[in-house]
């Protein structure tokens, strides 16, 4: 019942045939670091995504979302993705509208496509102007290293608070042809993820027609990303993008029932998950990864909301800082999931192993030293059985530090 | 626009006809501290009170509805109450309610009244056993000590992690004749304040018919205590008593229309509103208090509900504790805050009298030196206009600081 060990940085990123990457130094917040990001698009490639539901969408992901409707619409290639950090270009009204679509029609220019082939994506303080001149000054150095084995400096490139780069590749056999898939991610605000940026980028060269990928996106979202969020709700800039080539020698796919549809979406979503971890493994200032596994819920919204509950609770989360079984504090968050009809004495509570809460108290077999003893460990895993249903969630978070508290407190200083 | 200014500790609390306080050092969880307090009422006295929406409701809690509802329904007095800290005796299961029972029979036979005549409150750490044999030999050294001025020591006898005891008294003049309403609370848990046991008990001399007091304890409760909770749930303990001895000289109060119950309706707000704003400004590990107004709403629902995305939004409290004037992340809370069709152009953004946000934007008249003089200050007023309608809410919050972290952590220890 532990939970899985994952490798904590990225180990060899392999190339996806399609795609080249290229970083700039730009200087758009702070001198000597990578900030500025090329991603380059073969014609033919399929590009889907989702972005945040914040209401205070950043310009870049409304523009992005005007061109990617756009393609779709005219039958049009995605050819370019530009990524800065260090501003978010969120909050900054029309200004900021004008300034995203500057910097596509630049980027065009130089990759000879059109503004609306381009997609723009910004990270970092909100509410303050894009330093365009610097951002444009950026753009050819980035070009000119745009390559195919890009994606280590790629994934440094887009980091802001993240103390780690995030990457994972995964290479598939589907009908006896090499299959590649590729991501990078970045992102590290863990009380409420939701509320930092959170960019990821996966690429495949896999042959998927645009439809499936559109809807595959989705699905990969709810199996990683959203299990990561606390509320559901996201930042004024979260993205998370899929992009196919369809170079790998396969012949292309095309309807939901094909059978190597589904093995394209696993390898996906190894890759996703992976990097959806990592956010929560690099979470700002976290020490510890906790997985939590709500079941017997009438309904996975059910479930989920208990598991939310606890993700979200600073009592719980700082009582696993300091590896205290002050156990209490997450029963007292499933009391406060919001299910009016919830039988207490019907739930069970475990960590890892160890059987903690029965019958609306403590486990009778509980003993606080093997609560101590799992605590103690730096990856736990918090199971709750609701007793209600068959449904079940399982969400990943981290521990509340006083990290966290530094980070956030000095993050633009 | 600036906050109102409130003495930050107890003043001089007035004694309330027919009501004395009594405490013991019970040794519940530590020694050498006022643990246990007995509040005994005289005959007559109407009891009315508020509690816990949490699932995992403790065992006082249940208890205590139970006996609410019995002495409504068979027209019995409320003649005790018994409070303990350093164990909520929640998550108890059987054995919590056995506890919960006994501890009001023990103090209903000091008090020469019957068990059910007696209402129990514990806060403390969760899911632990009450030691009976200690809470038991604690009763009659507090029974002993029942005095009318014992309200200053009782404020103390509920403090757990709180540094300063609270308690607030007004005299009011209605019909010519002198009434007081005395309270006191303990809570300061402060991201979830609903999740940190908050108690408030407020007593008033005045003659007020039951079914008017236990309509008045709702009302006060949503313009006081609800007003600090950020999401409307609350913990495993919660609760908010209001006791009315009716020994004032002064004709009973039984018609809703009774002019003279808006008038006490008033005085008992102050005294329930100061309370909470202590609770707020007593935060565990707090340094400054915020209050967020939200205007312009379409309802107050929506208002409140702009108004907690910011209060619990953790990004938001480590700028305020920065003094960083990161506003940005004010507007990120707002996009998350459920409105779907919320149209960010037409919001606007005040720090105390600072225009900070318009138009989707920064507002273009202001300077970053005037949003960090305000986030300089201890008292910060946030103030939000929707442009939706008329409705309004306001909260009261504090800021995240290193010391939530290290007092959450070290709760148990």
């Amino acid at each position: 019942m532990a939970v899985q060990s994952l490798p904590p940085v990225v180990g060899e990123l392999l190339p996806v045939d399609g795609v080249e990457l290229g970083w700039a130094e730009a200087a758009i917040r702070k001198p000597d670091r990578k900030d500025l990001l090329l991603v380059r698009i073969a014609p033919g490639a399929q590009v889907a995504a989702v972005f945040t539901r914040n209401r205070y969408a950043a310009a870049p992901v409304r523009v992005a979302r005007e061109h990617l409707e756009q393609a779709a619409a005219q039958g049009r290639d995605i050819r370019l993705l530009v990524v800065n950090t260090g501003c978010a270009n969120a909050g900054t009204g029309a200004a900021g509208l004008a300034a995203a679509h500057e910097t596509c029609a630049a980027a065009a220019a130089l990759a000879g496509c059109t503004a609306d082939q381009v997609l723009p994506f910004s990270t970092g303080v909100i509410m303050e102007p894009l330093p365009m001149a610097r951002l444009l000054a950026g753009l050819p150095p980035a070009a000119q290293r745009l390559a195919a084995d890009g994606w280590r400096d790629a994934a440094e490139a887009i980091m802001t608070t993240d103390t780690v780069p995030k990457g994972c590749s995964r290479e598939l056999r589907i009908d006896g042809q090499r299959v590649v898939v590729t991501g990078i991610a970045k992102g590290s605000g863990m009380i409420h993820p939701d509320m930092a940026t959170m960019l990821a980028y996966v690429a495949t060269d896999a042959p998927l027609a645009r439809p499936l990928l559109r809807a595959m996106v989705g699905r990969l979202a709810d199996r990683s990303f959203h299990c990561i969020s606390v509320d559901g709700d996201t930042s004024t800039n979260d993205a998370f993008v899929c992009i196919a080539t369809g170079r790998a020698a396969l012949a292309p796919i095309r309807s939901p029932d094909d059978p190597r549809l589904a093995a394209l979406e696993e390898g996906m979503a190894e890759v996703a998950v992976h990097l959806a971890q990592a956010i929560v493994r690099d979470g700002e200032g976290a020490s510890k990864f906790i997985e939590i596994v709500v079941s017997g819920g009438r309904s996975p919204a059910e479930a989920r909301a208990v598991g939310q509950a606890i993700a979200r609770s600073p009592l719980v989360k700082t009582a696993f800082f300091a590896s205290d079984p002050n156990l209490g504090r997450i029963l007292a968050a499933i009391g406060n999931a919001g299910i009016a009809d919830l039988d207490c004495d019907r739930v069970r509570l475990f960590l890892d192993d160890v059987a903690v809460a029965r019958d609306g108290g403590r486990d009778p077999l509980y003993r606080e030293e093997d609560g101590r003893r799992v605590m103690a460990g730096s990856r736990i895993q918090v199971r709750v059985e609701l007793g209600r249903g068959g449904a079940q969630s399982t969400l990943w978070t981290c521990d509340l530090t006083h990290q966290y508290v530094s980070i956030n407190a000095d993050y633009r200083s």
